[in-house]
């Protein structure tokens, strides 16, 4: 589906820059900014004006050849030399974000593998050719989730919860957990969703509710706390949401939050859907017990962006994500197809088959 | 338990005035007002100063004698005369809220029972010893739920979940949900309590956290999304909540994500307890299902008190409640004792035990 923003875009050829929509203003502002210096796409990146990990790999391999591309007159040995310095700005913008070290490797890659090319130019260009594949890949993968994710709407119908923003906003293609609902309104399916407005950083009131509607998708914005209600008064046909991490049992790693939904979920019979590119899983994680919990800071709860509700210095406890059981999830949803109820055995076919692993 | 703060009071005996702890606000300011004019009464409980319904009844009680006295110089006629007015005016302050009507209709058939009083002043005298009957009784039944609730936590141990404000700040006594604690404090019980912030009006973040906190029990701050994990690591010995209505067949009706607290609760083996007055059954809603969901302001959810976090224009569905069916309830913690395992039959013997009905 044609989406009516673009989460970021390479504009021009070389040189050119990275047009990035961006996300602190939302929802009140739709606004882009074009980035033509390291610098600008560095402080993009650490003020989450990109967010989402596939977006902000994206952002960093395009972030490479920003920083590489004022020097394509020098030689190809010069480009080099600056490209170590150029990622190490990048990785440190957000040193936890696996995918941005990722993109940045991977073009580190390509430049290793172009050992021949003696001119500064072409290896610039061999970055953004990266760069742009990095992107399509990932646009694909979205596509594919879509597509398999819809065939799933066309059969439970189409009012739908979710949690977070695993939408396009945080990818370079049509999202993970959004993907099969626009997928499925571009096949014409009516659609009802229900958008979690997600405590404490309100991704889904501030990112989910506007990227849907802007979209011109019917979307409700509820608390957290009203989901299980919800579900249990029969206004859901479907939960879809994304991952940050999947282990080998199947145990889904998402947003905080996410697991009180999947029980209001089967506790009434409503399907649990997670949906995540093959990337997500980490074979090395052999329950969600193995995932390390991110805690943040008190005052994001306390007070930060809504501003001093609560006694300033009240404990608190901010675990980032939780952990939902593998047998809470009626399938995952990835580029290769739908994994129904799945276990450790479902879960190793799916990388081994992928290469992923042996 | 001697509270460190007092929800409200009657200063001095007559004339008097009624002091409020002004919890608009709060938690950045502890701060009374002493009310003598009628206008500043009702003005109070319109604008929340003082909410709760145990408290709003009791407001309103010495609200009638602050209305009355400064005509108790008067002939008891003349008193009676004034009433009427009097008590509009209370109503129409919050016109929903059961226990304002119901304490005023109390201190009207008081009046009407002193029908030998010749003297305004004695009139007066009347209603003011009705009020402070009302806040006793109030108190007294705190106080009984409190002992009822700390001998549950005794058995299940102190590490505890609440959601909401069920509190002293509700109450003219030690509160309904929080009572156990303070009865279980009183006692020398280890606590430590997880405050959900409930969406999306915060009561948990603005009063509970406070006024546990105020009173000495440690407790913790967590998003309503965090209930279910923090539940499902082994982090709660039990669960209390306080209750709006409860059905015939022990459906417990309170609280938007209640619900959610419940089948998390459940899940992980948890004792769910809710604690209510008797006042609170209601035995003509046979179950959940009759009982009417007030749906309130979408601005409440897309900004209110938080301030343009959601797109302005976004739909919203805000019901202020849920129903939590009386399958998931461990036990209904009442001033007569304990309720385990509520049923149709065990909520009508209650009842008809403490003459509630037939």
């Amino acid at each position: 589906m044609q989406l009516p923003f673009k989460t970021l875009e390479w504009v021009g050829d070389l040189p050119g820059h990275l047009r990035l929509l961006e996300q602190t203003l939302l929802p009140q502002e739709e606004r882009y900014v074009d980035l033509d210096r390291l610098d600008e796409v560095v402080d993009a990146i650490y003020r989450l004006a990109v967010r989402g990990a596939p977006a902000i790999g994206c952002a960093a391999a395009y972030g490479v050849v920003v920083g590489l591309q004022d020097a394509r007159d020098e030689s190809a040995d010069a480009i080099r030399a600056r490209f170590a310095e150029v990622a190490e700005r990048l990785i440190a913008a957000r040193p936890t974000a696996v995918n941005l070290a990722w993109a940045v490797r991977r073009v580190a890659a390509r430049l290793a593998s172009e050992r021949d090319t003696r001119s500064g130019e072409a290896l610039v260009r061999a970055a953004l050719d990266e760069a742009h594949a990095i992107a399509r890949e990932d646009a694909e993968q979205c596509a594919s989730m879509g597509r398999h994710g819809a065939d799933l709407i066309e059969r439970t119908g189409g009012r739908l919860l979710t949690h977070c923003n695993a939408g396009a906003l945080a990818t370079a293609g049509i999202g993970t957990a959004l993907a099969p609902m626009y997928t499925a309104h571009e096949r014409g399916l009516a659609l009802e969703v229900y958008a979690d407005e997600t405590r404490p950083l309100l991704q889904g009131a501030r990112i989910t509710s506007w990227e849907l509607d802007r979209a011109g998708i019917d979307v409700t914005l509820i608390t957290d706390g009203m989901s299980a209600s919800v579900i249990g008064s029969g206004r859901v046909d479907a939960v879809f949401v994304g991952s940050d991490r999947i282990a080998r049992n199947g145990d889904v790693c998402n947003k905080i939050g996410t697991y009180a939904v999947a029980l209001a979920a089967r506790e009434h019979g409503v399907p649990f859907y997670v949906v995540a590119p093959l990337s997500t899983f980490d074979p090395d994680s052999a329950s969600g017990a193995e995932i390390p919990i991110e805690e943040r800071e008190a005052d994001e709860v306390r007070a930060g962006r809504l501003g001093g509700v609560a006694p300033a210095g009240v404990k608190v406890y901010n675990p980032a994500f939780d952990v939902t059981p593998a047998a809470l999830v009626t399938a995952i949803v990835t580029e290769r197809g739908v994994l129904e109820r799945p276990t450790l055995a479902g879960v190793e076919a799916l990388l081994r088959e992928a290469g992923r692993i042996d």
